[in-house]
């Protein structure tokens, strides 16, 4: 395929897309496929010839959309959201063509850079502590994680190194693998302090856990993968409030701000310890701005993401971006007034933000029919959590194009589908 | 911005990446930027309001492209190849719509069985042994990492969790802790047993070292990062002779096989060891087909990265494949004939693949130079490695355009920039 070809199908493509999401909500949201469905639909190995391009769209339609899951549609309520929106997309195609990998600043110093400047932008629209901001004269800064369990992990690593160097500085003569069996990491259910747990978006106390792991000496991770994109909005914020006593934050802005997966951002008060944690250095990667250069992962290669940041920021700005989240918190609320009036059904945990967790008052058993039945529909998509030992239904506004008609179509059907013991 | 307004802007993407890769030799391939030059030519916070969508257009060109370096310039021949092809291209634009996030099957039944599928493809093309191949009754199957850190990582994990488990069956009463300080992992200079290593593309004996593993019951991982493509030849195959004896096995088509960063393609001989190793079950992923589900990654969230690869494996075909490898490691032997046939000069190793080492007879200093005088002509760009205290240049075919024309211009540029001790 020359660039005369992807001039034509690209725009083709480009159609293609925007035809799919628009007519999105006519699609079955859940599909009826069984496991190994598409192993029979395609043959058993590679051509040795080229195909014909329009064979493979024909496919697509043919052998993937008839097992896809569709995230974005407005009838999709499970998990939480995957942002999508076309300005992420359209800065996603200009990210493929430029194709660099980013690992150090000479590999694209664009690329390092932009990453920089728009986790600053991001921290400030968070309202973050001074000391995560790179461009301030703090030691901290912001990096793009592909998703909150590699930040997490990464989290883990760091404190580990630097536990490790601590007593060793003080007791040189001990071996690492002495000091590591001595180590300790403290977690909740959840694991680490969360900020909009996946199951019920609940909350830990941050401003209590705080002041116990800085007196301790402990280091601090925090993550809001889903709850972070709200805390732009002054009237969520709070809830963010302790993050000053935090040594490493994420949140996944590809959840709920708009930027396609994946876009995991995390924070870290001081550069220097993630930095000392991940150096390689081998000599095809040393370049004369070596201190420019950052190891802040597990990954070596890495995308051009921060293009979708900025495209996204720039072209929804903060208010839009604030539009967004409230009113899919809205909508959670208009869901959570049918549940309440609804006496045959129960709310189970406070509705923050976009998600409301409900459940037929009785068994577990007659909530779990209730999915199957829902689940088996296919016309809307949730999933459950278990919350004291029962078992919950989970509705998470999810899609971009979400609105008050759409809750009310997946009310009717719930309450239709509901059953007595 | 809405699906009208997508379809506009999407089509003039397009042709803006047509345009860019069309006439990306006339761009300086490294950029001649400084530190900190973006921070301040953008503002210091995201604007409140929306911005104009044809002012971040001409953004690019002002502020992005200035600090790119041009990894699909046929000039590029630093580092190794980023693949990048207009199939993987089309098939993103598709991945981004569909926007899923493949952590189980019912969260996308396609996402997870053409990952599934396309992995044997790919297994069957380098002719891997059979109990690799998941569609056959053996217990091993291929996943997407996103790099191969990610997967010697895993493997390490899988290898770790795989020893304490065996230790702890025949003796129940020892501590995890207590084993894991005992444990031991055998690695070269490049880590773990390697073929066709990032500084020189050397490749470990495997059929030496595997038969030590498996009689010592060792986990062996094998990483052929870049070289791994070059095995759809069957000239290439019997260096990957030995691959019997591993456990695990990765490399990146994302480097040669014309399939966009990211896509690192790890399989494993035994499924169970690597599930056992990650399983995470909240109930909020757990549904009726759990068992065709997989937790073999560290991130919890995936693209549908397969449609990359059924793009470009139908669209150029396996001979189509074989052709794009077969043209770069020509051209590295028509380099390597320039280097030979200059006396100042020689090869630092063996020209296997599309990679040359060479350098000018006489000090590392001299060769520092000759370097530093590439970078500084923007022209061309290479990256240097180390051999035995060598400083050594390494001139890696990378771009899908590079053609002779380039190598020959790129070997005038070297000669011309040459100095004499």
């Amino acid at each position: 395929m020359d660039a005369a070809e992807f001039r034509r199908r690209g725009r083709e493509m480009v159609d293609y897309v925007a035809d799919y999401l628009e007519n999105i909500e006519q699609r079955p949201v859940y599909p009826d496929v069984e496991p190994g469905y598409l192993r029979s639909l395609i043959p058993t190995e590679a051509p040795l010839e080229p195909d014909n391009y329009d064979d493979i769209i024909k496919d697509v339609e043919r052998i993937i959309m008839p097992g896809v899951t569709h995230w974005q549609s407005p009838y999709f309520f499970a998990y939480f959201p995957a942002a999508s929106s076309y300005p992420a997309m359209l800065a996603d195609m200009l990210c493929g063509a430029i194709g660099c990998i980013g690992f150090s600043w000479a590999a694209s110093p664009a690329c390092t850079e932009l990453e920089t400047v728009m986790l600053d932008w991001l921290g400030k629209m968070l309202k973050l502590p001074e000391h995560f901001i790179a461009g301030t004269h703090g030691h901290g800064g912001g990096v793009i994680q592909s998703t909150a369990s590699e930040a997490t992990l990464m989290s883990l690593l760091a404190a580990r190194c630097k536990a490790v160097r601590r007593v060793q500085e003080t007791n040189p003569e001990r071996l690492e693998a002495e000091v590591l069996s001595k180590l300790v990491a403290y977690s909740s259910e959840q694991f680490c302090a969360t900020l909009g747990t996946t199951s019920s978006c609940a909350f830990d106390h941050i401003t209590e856990l705080g002041p116990i792991c800085n007196e301790e000496n402990m280091w601090m991770h925090i993550d809001a993968a889903y709850a972070g994109s709200a805390f732009i909005c002054p009237e969520f914020r709070p809830l963010l409030n302790g993050i000053e006593f935090a040594d490493s934050f994420n949140f996944n802005p590809h959840k709920w701000l708009l930027i396609n997966f994946d876009c995991s951002t995390m924070w870290v008060k001081k550069r220097q310890d993630i930095i000392g944690a991940f150096k390689v250095e081998p000599l095809y990667l040393k370049h004369e701005n070596q201190e420019s250069g950052r190891h802040w992962q597990i990954p070596l290669g890495r995308r051009f993401r921060s293009l979708k940041m900025w495209f996204v920021f720039r072209l929804y700005g903060i208010e839009g971006l604030q539009a967004h989240i409230r009113k899919q918190v809205v909508l959670a609320k208009e869901f959570e007034s049918l549940v309440r009036a609804d006496k045959r059904f129960e709310i189970c945990a406070e509705v923050v933000m976009g998600l409301v967790c409900f459940r037929l008052k009785g068994s577990n058993e007659l909530n779990q029919l209730l999915l199957k039945r829902i689940t088996e529909s296919r016309t809307i998509h949730l999933v459950p959590c278990q919350l004291s030992g029962l078992f919950v239904l989970r509705f998470a506004v999810c899609s971009r194009v979400t609105d008050s008609g759409h809750v009310q179509h997946a009310w009717r059907q719930i309450t239709q589908l509901s059953c007595e013991e």
